[in-house]
């Protein structure tokens, strides 16, 4: 069900949800009339992604249906659902991915209740979201009003400051052009930062640290962001330096109910992308911890957020907070969040969509509680002998470390397993749990340390040939946890890291 | 560090435990005296129990040796230590794993500190214990006396019997003729059940249900007893009918502080085998659990239990507890109790024996509580269709179901792997956790639905011939779970599921 139209402004939006919650609180059981049932999910994704959200339709007796591009053929997040089809044929890799009107075809010709977008691709596109509810389907994931606005990082930006959260001083609305920029830096001085308006993941980001770099660096940025997004439109802020990447879990339903799952720090990046993340965020400071979440749950009311989502703050070295964007969709790194909170995301995710209410759900705030320590590290096939490229094969040998404390997910980890050069060089997610830090540290040290994976080029003739036998994976995260991991002295090590990290960006 | 040897009775050993703790709990730091860090353990086992015991150390920075027989030589176990060494030269592939000498002189050919026995093999022969400490190396679990008491199951009775421990009515000591078994159903009535007074594991184990069947049984159960544990002395005992396997995980320090881990159901068993093991039992009275685990601490604290134990126990339909014994080792089916009190059994072990206290670990009695429900699967090598034999050959195909909730403890669990007919034939250990019971078998459905298992005949001349294979796997728990976890009702299904197994036995 989805409550509002693509059209109606967002403040619009905010008085018909918060009248419904008003008239509602009233009645005993508000919401019978929106429960509908959803019996078969599409998942408009591939991967990791698409398989963790299989399972849990799975595990709640969901029938599932993944869609695959051409190039996908082979792949397992195919085999893991119950039906699978083709989807944009004759398209390159990505863009099969990205077509709207084929993936709303194959749901509407085999029943699809609802469609689950994963991260990336379709995710956080609001023309998306209004597609599948223009043809009945249900979106797992916010209305379409609010991923647009979520995704336009100047109206995210707008109503944080209307909903009284900090934001990094920066201009009100996207420039587009380098006079702008100068005269933001005259203002606020330097570093700053530069942020593609309509995109993330780092592409179109770069920092100026003086005057003199200024206009290389806005040229830059927005040949980046005008390639990766189709719009070169950018964002100045001032540049917080030695942040910590914080970001709070929230969920919330039909009925106005919003609550928090407590936060997880990402501040381990390379190149603006993350790499290991830790849930709760060591020694944060509690008072800080209760700003941060109640300022995400006072945002999300604010727009009337339905579904699972993600407020990412950055903490500078004052222990002051600013609001960055909001992550209208699952995250990669969900996962910590499930292992110390024992909530499963999408099954929450899956369960709202259906209409149901989160206390219903026994998910009260009360009742959600911080369990022990979680950390995930992305492994990826890229080769740190060649700048951390994306490296593609068949993977001759692959073992990975299981046993207490570990959770894997995974798509393609497996022996005879073809890593595409397609698409993300995403392998397999390790999460580590463990009653405290250094335990869940020392599980996931062991872990990396059982990992084989060898392979050979695709391209090599002999594959057979030892000689020519090269390890394809170069394992970016084992690399990048590796040291502070022998290194221990476990959760000191950890913290360093984290400093290090933030010094080095 | 090993408090008495092998020669003092228990009562000796008792007096001087007990007073051990009276004089020393007026110091401040008791045990300081008797810390001795481990540098370096052997297992003294094989397959996914080693390989479970290599994590925990190396996730405490301890180093790992391996043994294997000549027909392990490929196996999995061995490489997953930091060193290897092969014991028992020419013998057969059990034997190897039972020869003591060679076992010793490998440890102290490698500067091991202490050895850790697994289960099976050598895990409760109060010889191998004694062995050990007479040359210097640790023993990873109870006195070789208490080793001995336990594994004595008349002696164990007595002493259940003396710290006022419920028994099953039964004769006072093992009988060497019939003419003692039929005199105790004169007095009992049927049914009745034999019992290796030497052995375990369902062997040389037999239900009478009536007078005309005495005799046969009789000899049947001498004669797999002799074979098997190499005495025919049996143990004759009123059988509870449809009972629960309710057992106790209990953990004792050397500063006689002993406490519990609450309590497995282990009812789910075929021929007398465990087949799916879960932590909590489901629906247990809160006041029979009080009596189940204050008397198995009482029993651990009498005999001055040291390391890891389980306490087992029958509960009858009237839920009245039987004592029936003490397993002086790591169980199976540790793993649910870890996941669901988030202690790791391995860990705790492993700091015991190097001389730290409980208390000194964080683990005392008001700090363990239940969180969720685990549930654990056997995933064996049989063919139901050849009444559950082992099956042997090559992995062909493997694929797991991993994900949220999910562990698997396993060994030779993946493609290439070859299963050898001369061990037990578990082939991978699924941990299901989750919230609640429903939430975890959910967990466990979906995970086992995932598995993919295909094999080939290793006698199979025609490896690659396409019509001749066939499945090697056949997974039992698979097979055995199934049905009811299909026909749910989740929580309601393994009710009836437990009960279903008491009935079939």
């Amino acid at each position: 069900m989805l409550l509002i139209g693509g059209s109606r402004s967002a403040l619009g939006l905010l008085a018909v949800r918060r009248a419904c919650c008003l008239s509602r609180a009233t009645h005993s059981s508000p919401h019978a009339l929106e429960y509908k049932p959803i019996k078969k999910v599409m998942v408009a994704n591939r991967g990791e992604i698409a398989i963790r959200v299989f399972r849990a339709c799975t595990e709640l007796g969901i029938r599932t249906v993944a869609v695959y591009s051409e190039q996908d053929t082979g792949q397992m997040h195919r085999q893991k659902a119950d039906e699978a089809y083709l989807i944009g044929k004759g398209l390159p890799p990505v863009a099969a991915y990205l077509d709207i009107p084929d993936i709303i075809k194959v749901a509407k010709e085999n029943d699809v209740d609802a469609i689950h977008p994963g991260y990336g691709f379709l995710s956080e596109r609001s023309d998306f979201a209004q597609a599948c509810a223009d043809v009945g389907v249900r979106f797992i994931g916010p209305s379409p009003e609010v991923v647009r606005q979520m995704g336009d990082k100047v109206e995210a930006r707008a109503l944080a400051i209307r909903a009284g959260v900090p934001v990094v001083p920066g201009t009100d609305g996207p420039i587009t052009c380098l006079s702008e920029a100068q005269e933001f830096s005259k203002t606020y001085g330097f570093p700053i930062i530069f942020k593609a308006a309509y995109g993330g993941g780092g592409r179109g980001m770069r920092v100026v640290k003086e005057y003199e770099e200024l206009e290389e660096n806005y040229q830059r940025a927005h040949s980046e962001a005008l390639a990766a997004f189709g719009n070169g439109a950018l964002f100045v802020e001032k540049f917080i330096e030695r942040p910590r990447h914080i970001e709070v879990q929230i969920l919330g339903d039909k009925y106005g109910n919003v609550i928090h799952l407590y936060e997880r720090d990402c501040s381990i990046q390379r190149r603006h992308q993350k790499v290991v993340e830790i849930a709760p965020a060591v020694q944060l400071d509690p008072h800080l911890r209760d700003r941060l979440t109640a300022d995400s749950v006072n945002l999300a009311r604010q727009v009337g957020y339905e579904n699972a989502g993600t407020v990412e703050f950055l903490v500078d070295k004052h222990g002051r907070h600013y609001f960055i964007e909001v992550n209208s969709r699952l995250q990669v790194e969900h996962t910590v969040t499930e292992q110390i909170t024992d909530v499963d995301l999408v099954h929450a995710q899956l369960r709202v969509c259906e209409g149901r209410s989160l206390p219903e759900l026994g998910l009260k705030q009360d009742n959600i509680r911080i369990n022990g320590f979680a950390i995930q590290c992305r492994v990826t096939t890229e080769d740190p002998a060649r700048g951390f490229q994306p490296d593609t094969g068949r993977l001759e040998v692959f073992r990975s470390g299981e046993g207490m404390g570990i959770r894997l997910d995974s798509a393609s980890a497996f022996q005879g397993a073809v890593i595409s050069p397609h698409y993300d060089s995403l392998l397999v997610k390790v999460i580590a749990s463990g009653k405290d830090l250094p335990a869940a540290a020392a599980k996931m040290h062991r872990a990396l340390a059982e990992f084989r994976v060898r392979g050979v080029k695709v391209r090599s003739t002999a594959a057979q040939n030892k000689a020519r036998r090269r390890p394809l994976c170069a394992i970016k995260a084992r690399q990048v946890i590796y040291p502070f991991m022998m290194n221990l002295a476990l959760i000191k090590g950890i913290l360093n890291t984290v400093l290090m990290f933030c010094r080095v960006r």
